[in-house]
């Protein structure tokens, strides 16, 4: 058996290129009929390499390798998400005690052999091989098309939410509403949390509140708040870092600060603010798989929803997808869709 | 009664003054006659205010307020140490949570009144009256004259060690080896860590090992770490903040960065890698009342031991103090005793 599938790579140039392949099944792996595929702002990262894209695929499972029953419940027919790797190495110290975030895994001592790096297939794409140790049953509430950018974006704010932490009641700033803010916001509201987000405009603030946000800031122009009771959590979900000077009036004694895009430069951190009022700078580069587990169980009970666009799993489709994200216009997670 | 004291202040000139002062006892407060007091870097803050100098006071109590019998078990007799705050003003969330921690208060809504700013008295002093809600009965097994600086410099490492879930055997990374890092090590493998210690030159390698390093790796001209086994936690001991980047490859996934002494500067802290490895960099500064109490009963039984020298508390003696840590040569903390 096995699978024949297209995949969409990145390249040289930058250009998108159609590829075709085939994966027969590995002892612990899943083949899976990709369905839909999120659209996530990282993939502009590997664009100009020689390698699969897209990792918020969707699918349903056709074949399983000959251990996967003795592993896992995954079947043949089970509808599943993915994330950023391929397998759970099952030997560094983040797997083994349970901390594995997916982006963290890059420093598994297993990356070569398992990260995303050079990998030739990717989920932008109709058919993938994937280890079973990092596969997502979806809920049957959550609709394959919405369960695509749950798997990087909804993990990615889920992970600070989830993991850190936070009591009910306590205030959750989110700056910025966009692939991650609005799931951000519906997450936070739904959990218990205040959800008080920043926002460049005023342009979001009713679709802010439709999310669930409990205040709504804009900040263009400010250069000081006043009178904002303080925030116990920032999440910081805009492509580019905001200066944080603005926002550390606002926190809390204690507050945590979560840079969550992906972003080269170096954030400046007031050190001695940090020192005598507690705030803490937390890297999160997604969620853990028990905690991914809960996310899509949450997600299907309290209809937390991506707002998608869809676009088709194609050579124009995926370039119009990115050039689209690119500009800032996708309101709120492009999807392609085979 | 009440009690006439001798204190220390700064100055517009920064030159060191000598006041006189008396305090009768407010309800919930005791009076202390001061035996000895820390000197900590950051006093050198304080010198050009006018204000008592000295967080790191241990005396003996010579009288209690009328309510003190009602809230606290501290008697007339007992030895004493004080820290960064006057009060735990039981009103702000810090304090009703049990999370407050010394140089913290001063966000607490009360600092105006408890705070240390703009005080009179201060622990460079032969007295002084301190709220009992601030204050840390010192286990017999610790001498006098070695609890005063546990009382700041001790806390300011005991805090990271002791709240932030580390676990038997994980490697915490010690930059530098001074007031707060002598105690560092100390504690550290006293509680079951591995001390892995990172100083300028190779001058203190014996004295790191006999304080109970495990490993010690000069920094001087270093541009790479090759080789060392990834640390858990990095505590930034040094008045100068040194450069994250040496240290970013010899950190493990999740590892917890915390800057512990005042400065004025930003830490630009490295974004990618923080999102990727799960890294955290953590304000702390000192730690809550309880966690006070378990250092000093810690600090009695595993023997842990400021390494001082002495000064007399007269002007003289303040100055020459603050002059030889001005200077960086004090081995490793300064005391004043009356």
């Amino acid at each position: 058996m096995g699978i024949d599938f297209t995949v969409f790579k990145g390249s040289k140039s930058g250009e998108i290129v159609e590829a075709k392949g085939h994966r027969d099944v590995g002892p612990t792996e899943a083949l899976i009929k990709l369905s839909h595929c999120g659209v996530c702002g990282t993939d502009e990262h590997y664009k100009h390499a020689d390698q699969g894209l897209g990792h918020e695929g969707v699918g349903v499972i056709t074949e399983i390798g000959s251990l996967v029953p003795q592993v896992s419940d995954l079947k043949v027919g089970d509808r599943v998400g993915m994330g950023w790797i391929q397998k759970v190495c099952g030997y560094c110290k983040p797997c083994l005690t349970g901390m594995l975030i997916q982006g963290q895994h890059f420093k598994c001592v297993n990356v070569e052999q398992f990260g995303t790096a050079n990998r030739d297939e990717g989920c932008f794409g109709t058919g993938i091989a994937w280890d079973v140790s990092a596969l997502f049953k979806i809920p049957d509430s959550v609709g394959s098309e919405y369960a695509g950018p749950l798997m990087c974006g909804g993990a990615t704010v889920w992970g600070p939410l989830y993991e850190h932490n936070f009591k009910a009641g306590d205030r959750i700033g989110i700056v910025g509403i966009g692939g991650l803010g609005h799931l951000a916001i519906q997450f936070a509201s739904k959990m218990g949390f205040e959800a008080v987000v920043f926002s460049g405009t005023e342009a979001k603030r009713e679709e802010a509140k439709a999310f669930g946000a409990s205040e709504f800031y804009a900040t263009k122009g400010v250069t000081k708040f006043e009178g904002i009771k303080p925030v116990d959590a920032l999440l910081i979900t805009t492509s580019v870092l905001p200066d944080l000077s603005l926002y550390i009036p606002v926190l809390a004694p204690f507050a945590k600060i979560f840079p969550l895009t992906i972003s080269f430069d170096a954030i400046p951190v007031p050190a001695l603010a940090f020192v005598l009022y507690g705030y803490q700078l937390i890297g999160s580069g997604g969620a853990h798989p028990a905690s991914i587990k809960a996310m899509l169980e949450f997600a299907g009970k309290h209809d937390v929803k991506p707002t998608i666009e869809k676009f088709p799993m194609s050579k124009q489709g995926v370039e119009d997808a990115m050039q689209k994200l690119r500009d800032g216009k996708v309101r709120y997670r492009g999807v392609l869709e085979v």
